[in-house]
């Protein structure tokens, strides 16, 4: 009985453990290789382009959110450029990830996520929120702005393009934001984009 | 014999008078109805997405041109909301078309090219050019800015999707084109795409 007692004692010891373990979160988010049979044709997506501010308390599963962030700024050739432009090839876009167990950096090379804060970043309810980052100090303001367009259309197009819901938003706590992704003072979030399953059907305000 | 030279004579004429007429810039130029199965799919799209220089001597069907006009900021819903979005529905981006007759305002709600000039405004060899135009009297100027570079990503997949080459470029003849347009102080030529077929296989400096 003693022994069994023990044996209790360890096993919820080790659950205890093992849940702590698996709330913290994972400092590198092995991300999957892109999936291309999953969206819509181009042309549809075009057409089912929309902004939508309202969302399911649904999960994007890792495929998902691998393909959307490969689609926002992934890497299409083998000399590591981008889906999206950037001005002179300056490279001075970042997208970071916000989930619930925190923020993450999209490290488009290694195709993984890195964690920057265990903070929640996320905004509007969505189930995960992109910040779209430009760095003044490769590239003028002008440029990361129109460059920061790009990548937000990508992500827009994508989201249409698979049945989720996205907005490009100006409105967040830029400061707060930027002291939890401990970001350089040359460089600026852009655009927020909450990403996420639709909620309902949405109404005709809250489309753009 | 008098008849039949003066005949002869009205039928000369007569062609003379239609080829003229040909060579005149037609002031409204009608779009096709997008075609959606042309085009491949999204995520291949975003795949092939890259910038390209150097075009072939090939003219864009009308098809082809109405396609990607609307790919680029066309109408996509019957409230006339359209495939890029602008902040706060600012609507303060407008596309225009330089080809070889002239340069055309593209009338989305009426899916229509209006001639505004009869000058040749096309850009580095490309068979047409779009230029993106942004109103600061509609929306701040880094809005405008933004929204042009969501305007500019569309033009870019949709070239990546149906086989064109295109690239968005800040070098261009600015004021001289403003005034080709007849644009008011206001709204300035963010920045252009010319498009074609693509000429040859493309030098690795040449794509970003």
């Amino acid at each position: 009985m003693k022994k069994s007692a023990l044996a209790v004692f360890i096993c919820a010891f080790a659950c205890a453990f093992a849940f702590a373990v698996t709330d913290a979160p994972q400092k590198i988010i092995k991300l999957k290789t892109p999936q291309f049979a999953n969206a819509k044709s181009l042309m549809t997506s075009f057409g089912e382009r929309k902004s939508v501010r309202e969302f399911a308390d649904v999960q994007l599963s890792e495929q998902v959110l691998s393909d959307l962030l490969w689609a926002a700024i992934g890497v299409n050739r083998p000399d590591g450029r981008r889906t999206a432009p950037t001005a002179m090839n300056r490279q001075e876009i970042d997208v970071y990830a916000c989930l619930k167990e925190g923020a993450y950096l999209y490290n488009a090379g290694k195709n993984q996520l890195e964690l920057v804060s265990k903070q929640d970043c996320r905004l509007i309810g969505a189930p995960i929120t992109l910040l779209i980052v430009g760095d003044t100090a490769k590239n003028s303001e002008r440029w990361a702005i129109f460059d920061a367009g790009a990548v937000s259309q990508n992500i827009s197009l994508f989201c249409a393009g698979t049945g989720l819901a996205t907005v490009p938003r100006g409105q967040m706590p830029a400061e707060d934001l930027k002291k939890m992704l401990k970001l350089k003072d040359s460089r600026q979030i852009i655009i927020n984009h909450p990403v996420g399953y639709p909620k309902t059907k949405v109404q005709d305000k809250d489309i753009n």
